[in-house]
C-alpha cells in the first residue's frame, strides 16, 4: 500500500490518494502515514476529508500528533479539535509540549475549553480521567418514538448510542435503557417503564483499574459515571476498558521484572529514560546481594576445605529462584484476576508447600543420583546438596506466595519487584542452609 | 447478603429470595451461590426463573456446574441448555465429564446438537472456537424498517444485535450495517445502499489471539467469522475478546516464569497438577545450572587462593539475571502489543546496549567504591567484580533482547521460560569473565 500511494503522490494523483484512502480503515491510515517521512505524511494526511482527518489523528502516535499540530494552520488544526472527542482531546493536551497545548486551546471553542479544565481535574488513574461526555441522556417521561427521535438528534459515535440513561431534572442517574429495549417496546411505553434501575455505574474518582474490572466481570460495553451526588458526569466505553487492562498488564510484567512502569512504547523510549527506570531497582538489588556475600563470607572455613561445595552455588540459587518466581507468578496474577484474596492466605501457603514437597522430593532424587555418579561417588556431598534444594523450594515457595499477599495486606503492590526481591531473600536462606547442613554432614 | 439470604432460606421465604435474586445482577448470583454449601446453593439455584437460572449457570465455575446438572431433573436440564448461547453450551461440553456430557447431549435437540458437533470439530485456540451464532442476518434488499421488523422478530442478546450483517444467497457476506446506520437512515433506503462493503472479519481457522488483536486495535464490538467460501458462521463478541486477552497475558506471565500455562484457576487447580507444571523446567533449569558449575570448578584454584571472590558470586549472578529478566520483559511485552516487530532486531539490541552501558557504569562506580571502603581498601579485587560487573550487563541486556526475537524468528514462543534461561545463560557468561579477569588482574 505504502508504495501504491507514494506512486500516487509522485503523479499528484491527489483525488485517487483521497478515494483509496477513505475506502480503508482509519486505524490503518494512521498506521500507513508511519511509513512515510514527514513532509509526505502530512501532504497525504491534509487529503483526508475533515472528519476523517480527525479520526486518523486520533489514533497517531504522540510523536507524529505534535509534528502535525506543529505543520498545520489554525484553521485546520480547529477544524481537527472540533470533530475530536472530549477524551481525546484532554489526553492530547495532557502530553503535548506547553507551546503546542497553548496553540491547540487557542484553537478551541470556549464551551470545550471549559470542558477541557473541568476533565484534566481529574486525577490521572481516575475513572474521570478515562470518561467521555458523547452519551445519550433521556428523561423518564419521554415515550418510545420521542426517545428514538433524541437519538437521532443527538447522534453520537456508534459505541455510545446503544445505552442510553435517564436523568432526573437535577441530572441525577434514574434508569439504563438500551437501544434493543427500546426497540422491543411498544410505541406508547415511557422510559421510565422500561429503564432498568438496578445500575452498575462508577464514581469520577475510582480506580480505572476497577473499572476495568468490572467491565470484565459484568461484560459491560459502557459505564456510567457519577459524581458525589450521583449526577451523571461521562461514560466510559468497552474499548478504553480494554485499553486500560492491557496498560495495567503491561505495568504488572514491568513491575514483576524490577522496571519502574512506563506508558511509552519500547521504541519511543529515550536511552536514558529506560536507564531511569531500571538503575535505581538494579541498584537495590546488588546491596541485598552483598548479605548474601557475607553469609558466604561467614563461611569461608567451609570452601576453602571443600571447593566442590562452591561449584553448586549457582543451582541451588538459580532453582530457588525459579522456584520462588514460578510461585509468586502464580499468585499475582491470580490476586489481580480476583481468583485469590486475601483471606486465602492459609490456604495458598498449604498449596505452595504441597507442591514443593512434591517438586523438591523430585528435584532432590534427581541431584543425588547425579552428583553421587558424576562427582566420585561422594554421597556426604550428594546428601548436602540434595537436603539443602529440598529445604530451599520449601522456603522458596513458601516466601513466593507469603510475600505478595503480605504485600497486599500492607496496602503495598504486590507485584513490584516481587521475582527479584523473592530470590534475593531465597539466596540468603538457600546458602545459610546449604553451608550449615555442609558443615554438619561433612563436619568441617 | 449472603446472611440475609441465608435467613430467608431458613424461614423458607422462598418467593422474597427469588424476587430478590431477580433484583441483582446474575454475576452477582452467581458469585453469592458460591458463598453456599452444596444442597443450599441448588436449593437457591431451583428459586430462579428458568432465563436467570441459565444465566447465573452460565456465569459459574466449572466444578459448580457440574454439582449443578448431577443434582436437577432432566426436565430442568433441558431449560437450561434451551437458554443458554450456543457457544455456552459448547464450553460446557467440552469441560465436562463423559457421563455428564451424556446427560446434556440427552437432553438437547437434536438441531442444537447437529450445531454443536460442528462448532466441536473447531480448533481449540481458533475463532471458530470462541464464536456464536447468535447474530442478526439482513439481506442487501432490505428496506429501514423491514430490518427493524427483522432485528425485532429475531431479537438475540443485546451485544449481538447493533452490527448486523448483510448475506446473499449463498450466505456470502456482503456488508456489515449498524443500528445506528439503520436509525439515522431514511425509511426508503435500503440495506444495500447504506452497508459499509469494507468489513473487518475472520476465518474460522484464525488464531483466538490475531482475534483479540484486532477487537484491540479497531475499537470493535462484534467481528464475524466466515468460513473459507466467506460464507458468515458466526459472530464473536468483544467480551470474549477481553476473556482471550486475559487468557493470553496470564499465559505470557506464567510461560515467563517457566510454568506451563492452564486455564484452571489456582485454588482450583489440584497440587499434583500444580507441580507438573512447573517440575519439568525446574529439572531442565537445574541441569543447565550445573554447566555453570562446571565452570567454577574450573576455576577451583583461583578461589582457593582468594576466597573473598566466592562472596561476589551471588551479587554478580542476581545483577546479572535481573538485567536479564528486565530487557526480556520489556522485549516480549513489545512484541506482545505488536510494537516490536522481528526486523527492528538491530535497534533493540543496540537500544539495550546503550542502556546497559549507562547502567552499567552506575553500577559498577557503586560497586568499585563500596568494595574499596568496606573490603579493605583492595582495589584490584574492586576493580575485578566491578568490571565483570559491567560486563555481565552488557552481555545480560544483550542476550535479554535477542533471544526473545531470535525465538520468534524460528517460530518458537518468545515468553517461554524467558527469564530462567536468560539468567542460566548469563550466569555462565557471567562467571567465565568474573574468574578470567580475576586471574588475570589478581595475577594467580
Amino acid at each position: 500500500m505504502y508504495e501504491k500511494i507514494k506512486e500516487m503522490l509522485e503523479n499528484r494523483k491527489f483525488l485517487s490518494i483521497r478515494q483509496q484512502l477513505c475506502d480503508m480503515n482509519m486505524v490503518d491510515v494512521a498506521t500507513l502515514l508511519e511509513e512515510f517521512d514527514e513532509d509526505d505524511a502530512l501532504r497525504v494526511f491534509r487529503l483526508l476529508p475533515k472528519e476523517e482527518a480527525s479520526e486518523v489523528f486520533s489514533y497517531m502516535p504522540k510523536d507524529k500528533q505534535q509534528s502535525i499540530v506543529e505543520a498545520i494552520t489554525d484553521r485546520e488544526l480547529s477544524g481537527i479539535i472540533d470533530e475530536l472527542f472530549l477524551d481525546d482531546t484532554v489526553d492530547l493536551i495532557e502530553e503535548m509540549p506547553a507551546n503546542v497545548v497553548k496553540r491547540l486551546l487557542k484553537n478551541t471553542s470556549q464551551e470545550k475549553r471549559k470542558l477541557i479544565n473541568r476533565f484534566l481535574q481529574y486525577e490521572e488513574d481516575s475513572a474521570g480521567s478515562i470518561m467521555t461526555i458523547e452519551f445519550v441522556d433521556l428523561k423518564k417521561e419521554m415515550t418510545v418514538p420521542e426517545a428514538f427521535a433524541h437519538i437521532r438528534k443527538t447522534g453520537v459515535d456508534k459505541e455510545t448510542i446503544y445505552t442510553c440513561y435517564a436523568t432526573d431534572a437535577n441530572r441525577v442517574l434514574e434508569g439504563v435503557v438500551t437501544v434493543k429495549d427500546l426497540l422491543l417496546a411498544e410505541e406508547g411505553q415511557k422510559v421510565g417503564d422500561i429503564m432498568d434501575t438496578n445500575i452498575i455505574f462508577a464514581y469520577t474518582d475510582d480506580d480505572k483499574e476497577d473499572v476495568a474490572k468490572k467491565f470484565h466481570r459484568y461484560d459491560l460495553m459502557s459505564l456510567p459515571v457519577v459524581d458525589k451526588e450521583r449526577r451523571l458526569v461521562g461514560i466510559i466505553t468497552f474499548d478504553d476498558a480494554i485499553d486500560v487492562i492491557q496498560e495495567e498488564n503491561t505495568e504488572d510484567f514491568e513491575k514483576m521484572a524490577a522496571i519502574t512502569p512506563s506508558d511509552e512504547p519500547y521504541l519511543k523510549t529515550r536511552v536514558i529514560d529506560h536507564a531511569k527506570h531500571r538503575v535505581l531497582w538494579l541498584l537495590l538489588l546488588m546491596v541485598s546481594a552483598t548479605f548474601t556475600g557475607a553469609i558466604i563470607t561467614g563461611f569461608e572455613n567451609a570452601f576453602t576445605v571443600v571447593p566442590a561445595l562452591v561449584a553448586f552455588i549457582p543451582m541451588l540459587m538459580d532453582t530457588g529462584g525459579n522456584c520462588g518466581s514460578q510461585s509468586s507468578t502464580l499468585i499475582i496474577r491470580g490476586m489481580a484476576l480476583g481468583q485469590i484474596r486475601g483471606r486465602d492466605v492459609f490456604k495458598v501457603w498449604w498449596h505452595e508447600v504441597s507442591v514443593a514437597v512434591i517438586i523438591g522430593a523430585v528435584l532432590a532424587a534427581f541431584n543425588i543420583a547425579r552428583i553421587y555418579l558424576f562427582n566420585g561417588h561422594n554421597i556426604k556431598l550428594a546428601c548436602t546438596v540434595s537436603f539443602s534444594l529440598y529445604a530451599t523450594v520449601i522456603i522458596a515457595q513458601s516466601i513466593g506466595c507469603l510475600l505478595p499477599i503480605g504485600a497486599k495486606k500492607l496496602g503495598l503492590d504486590p507485584a513490584v519487584a516481587a521475582a527479584p526481591i523473592i530470590t534475593t531473600i531465597v539466596d540468603a536462606f538457600a546458602l545459610t542452609v546449604y553451608f550449615s547442613i555442609a558443615k554438619m554432614v561433612i563436619g568441617i
